[in-house]
């Protein structure tokens, strides 16, 4: 997977442009400036150039360079970095999150609201032909059940996507599950009991929120930020004020703010917990859509002791429908090997096969490749829509990789009125209660840029924008 | 699936004979007696005897007729029927189960131990064939998440599936499951609590104890006979005394008896859990595999009030590594969906498109069609084999279904020992101490008569057998 050197320029640019280093309006530095400052030839410069008008930071002014967009510097602020909660909660979001998924697969809605991105983004058809092949090649293979920890062609497959997140890793080291949701619950059924208190960023994934109450478990939240992800000195507090079992983290593009940690927040993440013996989580099912290459290392890479459990799932990058996922520990692989058997026994034999092919051909680099632009774009313009279309007290996060945006509603709307209003015209969305124990969040929502055509977003994000005004008019 | 008139009336004499009806050596009626007995034809009676021949249940002696074969009558007694257990146990069977699987993937091993039929008697290979044109037809479908309760078309095959065992449902009531291990779990996560009793059969299938040990539930053991199943009475008793949340069972060939409950028994275990508004989760997996057609009735055939709620498999009849299973329920229905949304969201596309199209070509019934012939014969011989080459204080079950035989060996010996020393002779057992919560059963195996050559199976029952005798001698 290459970026080239044009597309890390402009980034950079991009980043500057939107930390307000150029004002609207401002003309950029010429491109001979752009050549000498990076050290790059002078056509690598107008093709930096060239990328940032087409993403639409700047335009080129006739015989007089290039001049940042007026509406640049128009993006909402960020959501505040959330509180940490005071004591552990037990959760209930009910049926709320089930409601969701049915809703997702109604073919007559534009679809702002579960995590899945639009068919014509995964590589599923080459999969599926992959899968055809295998089937007729390994036809008697299925007769027993395939190895608790899955195939070891695909563990060896994953073992080297591992490395490529700075993990250094072996087959072993690896138990394919049925996705990443059923990994959290086998880790979590590894390293705690009933009862006890799991560490979570605020706000994070309801799924995993869901999985901490039907074992029994309780969530206390973390401050989180929402570009920086959980904040290491709550936890520290939180640490030393609280009895912690685990934490469940998603360091790389979390679901649903977007963030990403930096790499000392990493550091410290790993030397607090680990001082405190307490066991990570790592959900890294965005982790390969970072829109920065190379890949963001894994917060397991930084991890010498083996403390860090990670869970991912080819679900967001290749084909949910499939539900092949895995868990990389060397610590607690005879736990979540036991705890697969109990609850499946072992994952589907060709699955499995098709993936490692697919793998073995380069399908995971490409797909993500060709992916990975894409929501970048996507994301962008939903942002840019937002900030034009939604009152201004609107907040939106500044995701650096993924398909998910948070957006903080003035304070008096109500979620799940918009997200009734919204499903009434024929649009989902998530709404923000999902996405903590206590249902804080009551004025955010979260939306998928990666799911629907661009002209049926720009079209549902006006007509979203439109209901929030009427709410707050209507009060 | 029909069985030809011959069978049945073979059958009908089998069970006479091991009844003990016809002594050793005893002549058997004339064909005209049994033609006119039986209202059929002369052919058929003779096909029958023929049957009988084949089986080694009789043997023709030149111008003299049929006689009852020497061997029969020295069939070893069946197992006593167990008791229940005092007070309910939590349960500690470790990793000894994940080991069992371990060996059984083994390639060089005499395969008696796991309950996984050989390949040649699954028809696995048409499954695949099935799957490499579904996935070429059906290419992008596993863009998106599977329903949470599975593909509609495989539902649907599945209410007929389970019409034929008498239960009146719809494709609503069914949830597609990795497997019925993960129905079974499902199903306990929606009508237990964490620190509750379930009650189970003893000896009872490990995968059950285990499920139970890790969502934290105790089980309490209730009286079960060899061939009639769990005993009424005794869990009326128990009913009484102590509080119970759920019961699990195996009426039709259980798991390692291959008991099949008497329809009276079964009405009265509805009557009675009903009474006390006890749900019952039947474990049906091996429901299909009787030796008698029309195959029996599922405990929910007889449940008018919902209280049952039955989870089963096509990995003991089709394809153990396709993980294809469900839970059927109405009552539940929604506890279960959002257990699986929980688990694993839902189960892969295109393996249930497979198992769909394959079923509504018929496949089910012509795949067990075949292989429950071959288990009976099997079995069968295994029953012979034993009683002839183990002491005689063994004592064997007598299997009504399915392929798996419970053995007790002489109190002295110790199925731990015995395990051990087989492995060593490459032979795989199930030793007995699995099938209980407090390591009861020890000198008891689960022996497996499907998963082997015949010839192999004769050879390694021989070995068994002398090893019993020499652990019986050094002591």
């Amino acid at each position: 997977m290459t970026q080239y050197i044009y597309e890390k320029i402009a980034h950079k640019i991009s980043m500057a442009i939107r930390a307000g280093v150029y004002s609207v309006g401002e003309k950029m530095p010429s491109l001979r400036f752009v050549s000498q400052h990076y050290g790059i030839s002078l056509s690598t410069a107008i093709q930096s150039y060239q990328l940032l008008d087409n993403e639409g930071y700047i335009e080129a002014r006739p015989k007089s360079g290039y001049y940042v967009k007026a509406w640049m510097t128009n993006y909402h602020a960020e959501p505040e970095p959330t509180l940490s909660s005071k004591t552990p909660a037990t959760i209930n979001i009910g049926q709320l999150a089930l409601s969701l998924i049915a809703e997702s697969q109604s073919k007559n809605l534009i679809k702002l609201g579960a995590a899945v991105p639009d068919q014509s983004l995964l590589p599923v058809r080459a999969l599926s032909r992959t899968l055809a092949g295998v089937a007729r090649k390994y036809s008697d293979l299925p007769a027993t059940y395939e190895a608790v920890n899955g195939s070891l062609v695909l563990r060896r497959q994953i073992a080297r996507l591992m490395r490529q997140a700075g993990c250094s890793c072996s087959p072993q080291d690896i138990v394919i599950t049925n996705g990443c949701l059923e990994g959290l619950t086998l880790s979590l059924k590894a390293i705690t009991k009933h009862g006890e208190t799991v560490a979570v960023e605020s706000p994070t994934y309801f799924g995993i929120l869901q999985v901490l109450e039907s074992l029994g478990l309780n969530a206390l939240e973390i401050a989180t930020h929402s570009t920086l992800g959980i904040d290491p000195d709550a936890l520290q507090k939180a640490i030393e004020s609280t009895q912690i079992a685990a934490c469940i983290l998603m360091p790389n593009f979390s679901n649903p703010l977007g963030s990403q940690m930096p790499e000392a927040n990493k550091k410290r993440v790993i030397e607090i917990t680990q001082q405190a013996n307490i066991p990570i989580i790592e959900d890294d099912v965005h982790g390969a859509l970072g829109y920065q290459l190379p890949r963001s290392k894994a917060l397991k890479a930084y991890d010498k002791n083996n403390n860090v459990i990670l869970c991912s799932s080819f679900s967001k990058t290749i084909a949910p429908g499939y539900r092949i996922g895995w868990v990389l520990t060397s610590r607690y692989i005879q736990q979540i090997e036991y705890h697969k058997f109990l609850e499946n026994i072992s994952t589907a034999t060709l699955p499995q096969l098709a993936f490692a092919e697919f793998l073995a051909k380069g399908g995971f680099q490409r797909a993500v490749q060709h992916s990975i632009k894409t929501y970048r774009t996507r994301m962008e313009k939903m942002r840019r829509i937002i900030s034009q279309k939604f009152p201004t007290e609107t907040r939106i996060s500044d995701p650096s990789g993924g398909f998910v945006l948070w957006v903080e509603l003035p304070k008096t709307i109500d979620c799940m009125t918009l997200y009734k209003k919204a499903l009434n015209k024929n649009i989902a969305i998530s709404p923000g209660i999902l996405f903590s124990p206590r249902a804080e969040y009551k004025n955010h929502i979260r939306l998928n840029c990666a799911a629907t055509e661009e002209e049926k977003m720009e079209f549902a994000l006006i007509v979203l924008g439109n209901l929030v005004f009427e709410m707050l008019e209507s009060r």
